[in-house]
């Protein structure tokens, strides 16, 4: 097992902090909030884009950071990502899909702002991401890797197919239920991973390393996110089986990086991170 | 005035059908209808992109033809232009903007598929054009170009805003008009001749000359628009003051581009034709 020591890395919670803190910097001067036309537009993405824990972005940035460049080269396709992610959740909550009220802790944007502005809002935030893609390091050639990785994760056959079988299929069986994970949720992690080790100029045996491990991130997340939402007490021999599948594909996930330089060390602090957390 | 040798031409008619022709038979291509996976999915695509004039694509085609170039070097720009004009009119039709049961003659997306459906081949044909544009041409550096113009023309400053502006304003006066007719639909139309430009490898002042002509022709549009769209004979005036309007607009756009070499005979026969259009 990979060891870390200590003094070569910030403690993940301020590591988290920092990196969020980062993004959310930036995605404020992409999408400027206050007085920008159109304003409703403008307020309804400020409004979607608060409060999330930008898991995704910040896996990216750490991918690029393990590969030795720095957190800011992969800033741009990271918010980009963000940008996808939060379109999805405006989308997802409509009253047509599933029907939320809120999200992130708020009224989703569809009840605050209307629902014709709700999917013009996440309409916008998919659009201005391959704005944003199309500039996100300097070379072209990256760009438009990253721009297909990026369209081909979130499309018809990534996380439109996930969330087309999870609005077409009222039974879910495991295997139904997978599929729409893997498609709604493990589609957009793995390519996080793999856009951020492309940001970072990765070789690409590394670049292929960071995606496999991005998708088996991405299962780890399913499956938190299950234990997460199983309530109360009733299923705990489930949640334990499920806690230690989850381990095993965290362990996984960390050995497959683990001849990388001590700047992996934080990504697979966030890996335990997210096996480990309660919300 | 440009005068157009009838030899060195097909009939407008006859090159708008043969174009057409090879614009849907490239969306057959890029978007499979029959049993692909999500078959929902596909099957709303493939219900919305039927019927419809491919203006946007001709004109595309057209200007890299313009420049001396093939058609077919800018045919999957063109056809990712179709699909994000085809998004927007899915997601304009919906219930909660403008509410259309019926569109090219047949019953909108949301109508035969459902409104969740309608909401999702929007997102994906949106989100796929992304992915046809990032390798439409040879060139990393072009597709990039295409990208940031599309991704503008579509955008918040663009087709979001008018849309925004639509929904926003109840009473809408002259210059309320323009400014949703100028980013619903102007925009689109000039960066359809912009991009054919560029997929034609058009010199850059020959890329700002189809621009501007682009600009022109979407005024011509929207203006023919209004014409068809008022209803009866009550206006016959108003009619005729905005057809001479249109005219102006036409010979202003066919001047930008008289110093081009004969190839570009047919996309002033396209201007004329918007301008004399019926339906």
């Amino acid at each position: 097992m990979r060891t870390v020591p200590k003094e070569d890395f910030m403690d993940i919670r301020e590591y988290l902090i920092k990196r969020r803190a980062i993004v959310d910097k930036e995605l404020g001067i992409l999408i400027p909030a206050s007085d920008a036309q159109p304003k409703r537009i403008y307020q309804s993405i400020a409004h979607a884009l608060k409060g999330g824990k930008r898991i995704r972005p910040i896996l990216c940035l750490a991918c690029a950071e393990a590969v030795g460049a720095r957190a800011k080269d992969a800033l741009k396709a990271a918010c980009a990502i963000e940008m996808i992610h939060t379109y999805s959740l405006i989308h997802d909550d409509l009253p047509c899909m599933d029907d939320d009220d809120y999200r992130r802790g708020r009224p989703t944007v569809h009840k605050k702002f209307g629902v014709a502005h709700a999917v013009l809002a996440g309409d916008a935030l998919l659009t201005e991401a391959f704005d944003v893609l199309a500039s996100s390091t300097p070379s072209d050639k990256r760009n438009i890797r990253i721009i297909k990785i990026l369209s081909r994760a979130a499309g018809i056959a990534g996380m439109i197919a996930g969330q087309s079988a999870d609005i077409n299929t009222r039974v879910k069986d495991f295997a139904v239920q997978e599929y729409i994970n893997i498609h709604k949720t493990g589609a957009l992690i793995a390519a996080s991973c793999k856009i951020g080790a492309i940001a970072g100029c990765a070789k690409e045996k590394d670049v292929q390393a960071l995606q496999k491990f991005g998708e088996y991130i991405g299962l780890v997340f399913q499956v938190t996110d299950d234990i997460i939402d199983s309530e109360g007490s009733s299923g705990l021999m489930g949640k334990k089986r499920a806690f230690e599948y989850a381990q095993e594909l965290t362990e996984t996930a960390k050995n497959l990086i683990k001849h990388f330089s001590k700047q992996a060390n934080h990504l697979c602090l966030i890996a335990d991170f997210i096996l480990n957390r309660k919300i």
